[in-house]
């Protein structure tokens, strides 16, 4: 693997993807837009409803665009400024469904609460939300994964000990359980007794209000796999273990963002039909592009993890153990190994949209490569969480 | 919960269910069989052609019809004894394949191999699978199932210490990973490292032959379920927990034979479509089944669980210790939660056969009914594995 050493960045990185835009151009396609660059107005299917709901009768004060600073060397896509109108109802709608509503985090949370930018990363990610509620479900869901996240795994007085317990029983706030008379109404109180599972049952409560039962099973799926990948990390802190490195990216495929890609369709306000979802490709379209976005998060959020108590596994830390590698070495390694992920995406997705050109598979593949896109961009921009190590 | 006492079977354990029997019977329905009757002939959709493979040219000599005795109290449905021709040539092509093919158990384990019954298990269960291949790819997954469980969980050398990471692991032979061309190849040397991942791999190769995408999907998700629910398990061993009772039936609705009642239109060789497979009705019925089912495991094993070493949960253990019971009044407590779960599993199948009366939801539901009922009779009869308590 040749070492990228100190470079630009590439002109492939502000262009968008050649492949995709050629098989997406054309009278049946999404329009000339480059797949990567969400344009409302361009996407054919449904049609895209103004807001219902009010927003703040005067808008709020535009904050300035964020900054941050990518990746030397990564491969990744712009996104448009987010809406700032809508980043803004968004925060304050999510702050007050996590503080009051779903009481989520305490009120003295706020401030780290807020340093997570819920807004700017929901509104980046879905740009093609027909309305602040669409977005706001993706929110919940974002804010609860993160929940689950801070207080059972990591940073709230998680633990690997016993998570195979706690993770069960609030997955069935998701997929719920059906048992007799006397024991449903006990397991109906669990839900409420603490904030993982708060979160939970009142994101999917939200959820499958806009999503069709196949939607709501495709993410109930995504999720076991999502807590699949939480135990198998939680099983190597517990041992010590250092995973080899194709055991860790094969960890890293379930603990992964892909619940957030899969929810496109749901929070655009149409349908990927089950058995086009199921296909082999897009399978394969999926799982390649919430990897990609996984090692973003190991990319950017390094720096944090290694400053954190305890040995914190990413896939620098991995290969640096494992292929006795240099921190530096081990990090641009894993650079370009996000590079490939990416690429691969990208062209199986250019070739599944090319075999069928279906306008919801069109839009359904543009939207997990617009949220792949605005994942980058909200990691890139978050230097409240985020800071780049020293290797250029 | 009153105590059901010595009592001989209850009238409605060796009749058919009526509600269910109304509902199919007449002329858009699937005929004056009751439910959980499987007849082949009746079956509406698809033909079901003649098995064209040959079987062995002179059939074996029929063994003696199994044995056994139900527990008294328990509501269940006697079937009519497996096709014994079809019961010994998956015996005989399941041996093969779990010794020789897969190499899942070594030679010296075929009579423990043998005290399975796998093929009067899965005979039983899937009476109207079109080809004894059919039947087989059912087989394989059972097999396999055990293996992981064998293995990773239980009697080979299980452990709940770093259980996530096996479980995972091994679930990327149903779910593959999607890496790089570097990592990939490691990976895939990795699905014939052990016995459960030769077995993962090589069942699900053959079941995705059968299966079209969104069945193997549903598996998959089936699947991901029941390794969650292997590792809340794990965690309550490992921190020697001894769950609510609704925690406990949480936990079994996981760790649960799900993945194998809902392959009934697979190895039927037709599909009940995603759209309906999701809608939560559906997914009710099929909890409460896999639910029912699951406690009969708990009621049957009961003595071979408490001459194991070390504690092993199941439903009366855990009533006897939260609800401070005899063992016996809880061992029949456990008989009435189980006779609840399959009173609403059948209330509920009738109903939705009846708002829905599609010939592959029907099918499908009778589907799963017969292998409810095959799944008791092979706990029933199987006096290798298993002996009723004396609290009759």
């Amino acid at each position: 693997m040749p070492d990228p050493g100190p470079s630009p960045l590439p002109p492939s990185a502000i262009e968008p993807n050649p492949a995709l835009a050629r098989v997406l151009r054309g009278p049946s396609g999404l329009g000339t837009a480059a797949l990567s660059l969400a344009r409302r107005e361009e996407l054919p299917l449904p049609p895209v409803a103004p807001d219902p709901e009010p927003l703040e009768p005067e808008p709020p004060e535009q904050p300035p665009a964020a900054g941050g600073t990518p990746i030397p060397g990564l491969y990744y896509h712009p996104v448009p400024e987010p809406d700032p109108v809508r980043v803004e109802e968004v925060g304050r709608r999510i702050k007050r469904w996590a503080v009051d509503e779903a009481e989520v985090y305490p009120p003295e949370w706020e401030d780290q609460f807020d340093g997570f930018f819920v807004g700017r990363y929901m509104v980046a990610c879905h740009p093609d939300a027909p309305t602040v509620e669409h977005v706001m479900a993706a929110a919940r869901l974002m804010v609860a994964e993160n929940a689950v996240d801070d207080y059972y795994c990591e940073d709230h007085g998680g633990s690997p000990v016993g998570l195979g317990s706690r993770l069960l029983l609030a997955h069935t706030a998701l997929d719920p359980l059906h048992t007799t008379k006397e024991y449903a109404p006990d397991w109906a109180l669990s839900l409420q007794s603490d904030a993982p599972r708060r979160a939970y049952a009142s994101a999917m409560e939200y959820f499958v209000q806009l999503a069709t039962p196949t939607q709501a099973d495709r993410f109930r799926h995504d999720m076991a796999r999502l807590h699949l990948g939480y135990l198998a990390e939680a099983a190597w802190t517990e041992t010590e273990y250092v995973p080899q490195v194709w055991e860790y990216l094969a960890m890293r495929q379930f603990n992964n963002f892909r619940p957030c890609p899969t929810i496109t369709d749901t929070v655009g306000g149409y349908e990927l039909p089950a058995d086009v979802h199921a296909q082999p490709a897009m399978q394969r379209v999926i799982a390649l592009a919430g990897n990609a976005s996984t090692i973003v998060n190991d990319l950017y959020s390094y720096t944090k993890e290694l400053a954190s108590p305890g040995k914190h596994l990413n896939l620098p830390v991995v290969l640096a153990e494992r292929e006795d590698l240099s921190e530096r070495e081990a990090y641009l390694k894993a650079v370009e190994v996000h590079n490939e992920l990416m690429h691969e995406f990208e062209a199986e997705a250019a070739q599944l949209a090319a075999s069928c050109p279906d306008p919801r598979v069109l839009r359904f593949l543009k939207g997990v490569a617009v949220w792949v896109d605005g994942n980058h961009y909200w990691h890139m921009t978050n230097t409240y969480r985020y800071s780049l190590p020293d290797f250029w």
